[in-house]
């Protein structure tokens, strides 16, 4: 049992969309991620999805609507839901979902990420 | 889906060790606590448990060590181990854990809180 620094956690990677793994539970897996840009449009559908934002502004956009995630602010994305993150600066963002969760979805494309990191 | 600002849901109430749900996903549970003092010693036999530290300085006794969590720090508590939070001034904290877990885990007392709100 070991205390995750979380701000040291984030000093280990640079790159953008991809979620490195900082801890396990009950099936789940704690992700961090630095994420700038555009994403793209995906939906995970067998996968509720947590997002927390770190640092940073983060946007989600909905078919309906764009959401705005500040620092401390948190949103639950239900399976099966199209969304697509965005942002302008650099977002410091963790993610609880389940370990079969595929950043992109049900969607495979270049910046679809396996076999992640646990860090 | 509506976005979650947590240091506002922390206005909503005042208890000490009463979690209140803010988010539920995959069957797991995303819960907010103010402590201040000694919990028991207790442990959960069939889920691990999260927690992360939002405010102040959490310590959690095992029965080898006392780990320190301090704001932006995490812990993953494996089920079956038995542990005991403690604090000497308020901590705000979330936890993420199985919807099945009760705060007391396998010992019910007069701290036990079932049937927690949603807020």
């Amino acid at each position: 049992m070991q205390v995750i620094n979380l701000a040291e956690k984030f000093t280990r990677f640079s790159a953008h969309w991809h979620p490195h793994i900082v801890g396990e539970l009950n099936g789940q897996q704690v992700k961090i991620a630095k994420v700038k840009g555009e994403f793209i449009w995906h939906q995970h559908d067998a996968e509720d999805e947590m997002f927390i934002v770190i640092k940073g502004k983060l946007f989600i956009d909905f078919k309906e609507k764009t959401v705005e995630i500040n620092e401390g602010e948190m949103i639950i994305v239900p399976r099966g839901v199209p969304h697509r993150p965005h942002s302008e600066e650099e977002v410091h963002i963790m993610l609880f979902e389940p370990a079969s969760t595929i950043n992109t979805g049900e969607t495979e494309n270049e910046l679809t990420r396996k076999n992640l990191s646990k860090i």
